[in-house]
């Protein structure tokens, strides 16, 4: 699977792009509304056929490109059944598989930041979201977030993945692009080195953040799939 | 050859860490100053030995870290001899090679936007420093630039490449992190699509940009490696 990272400064938003480099069938992963034009040039000078975008949950702090992406080049909109979206093609679960080519994507619920955050894991890397990040994982606080179901998902599902599985994130917010799976089981500033449940949830619940900038547009443009004027 | 890209926001840099899995054998491409506290603490996580600390070329944009980390974590500073450092440890020139474990690092000069531009090769992926970037190439007018030097580095000796080598600038300002040379051969808008030394000459000279922010103290700060007290 061949796979690029594009970056949006204004949120710190990673968007990737998944393509199985025999047939040209690819994937979008949480596009930002405003690098859409970016985007769909990109996809067509590498000739790609998107066949899915595929969000990893509904973000608070930047709206999707998914739906104006579907609208201009294709595709599917993918995003998980909890987040009870109307715009989407798929609601997906826990084990649901997508293919490009021969090339297989598989869905891995991994909830905490949210109640519905999509893990996409293909053959050596995870896509992870908001859940887990370079030393780091997302904020438990709102959203139906859940420190325990975040601690489930990092401890319990994502760090048993092989240790050379590559880590690609949905935002970085120090200049890291990317981790592996055994670096986060040890160095995670949150739940790695073994660090108990109640270690954890004392960092998480002395956070004290303030709610993202753009929560108030952000939720509401992604529950209508970034599609501002439908 | 295992590729860490990292970020830096403030001056749209990016630094490569570049190490051979077996012998743990590691070098820093285009670190940056203010980033250095990070990249230790990240190569130490990784348990990484480094040997170089290699620079594309004296940068206007930002003070390279290679001499900090030089002094807390070893390895030998690398600039292109036309430099004139006389802090680096080494004055590279077109074909020297640096290994690591078992893996080569070849030295390419690529002069256009400097006159010291190096692009270092390794098997499948070269690090393009401000000669090639994605869709776009460095500025020309200023530091022994050369429109006449640039052309002839990108279309005679990147652009000949295998096209599915993969290209790591070392500036991005619009969110791409990577390309490949068959990609920008077609796609760059000053070089691609077989575009005549006139029409490149032309765009180039059409740009007007303002001088870069920090260059009065990037510049000299670079000749010192970054050791700024020294």
């Amino acid at each position: 699977m061949q796979i690029r990272q594009l970056f949006d400064a204004d949120t710190w938003t990673f968007t990737y792009l998944l393509w199985d480099e025999q047939s040209k069938e690819a994937a979008v992963i949480d596009s930002v509304l405003e690098q859409v034009d970016r985007d769909e040039t990109h996809i067509r000078e590498l000739g790609l056929k998107v066949k899915y975008l595929l969000e990893t949950h509904i973000h608070a702090d930047h709206i999707t490109g998914a739906g104006p992406l579907r609208k201009r080049i294709g595709g599917e909109l993918v995003v998980h059944k909890n987040s009870g979206s109307e715009c989407a093609d798929i609601l997906a679960v826990d084990g649901d598989v997508f293919s490009l080519g021969e090339q297989k994507i598989e869905v891995v619920h991994t909830p905490g930041h949210t109640d519905n955050d999509i893990t996409y894991k293909i053959d050596g890397a995870v896509f992870t979201g908001d859940t887990l990040m370079v030393r780091d994982c997302g904020r438990t606080d709102f959203q139906l977030g859940s420190n325990e179901a975040m601690y489930h998902s990092l401890t319990e599902i994502l760090f048993k993945l092989p240790e050379d599985t590559m880590v690609f994130p949905a935002h970085d917010y120090k200049g890291f692009t990317q981790s592996t799976i055994g670096e986060e089981k040890y160095f995670n500033r949150r739940a790695g080195d073994r660090k108990s449940y109640q270690d954890f949830s004392t960092i998480m619940d002395s956070m004290n953040l303030p709610n993202p900038k753009r929560i108030d547009i952000a939720v509401p443009g992604n529950l209508k799939c970034g599609d501002l004027d439908d």
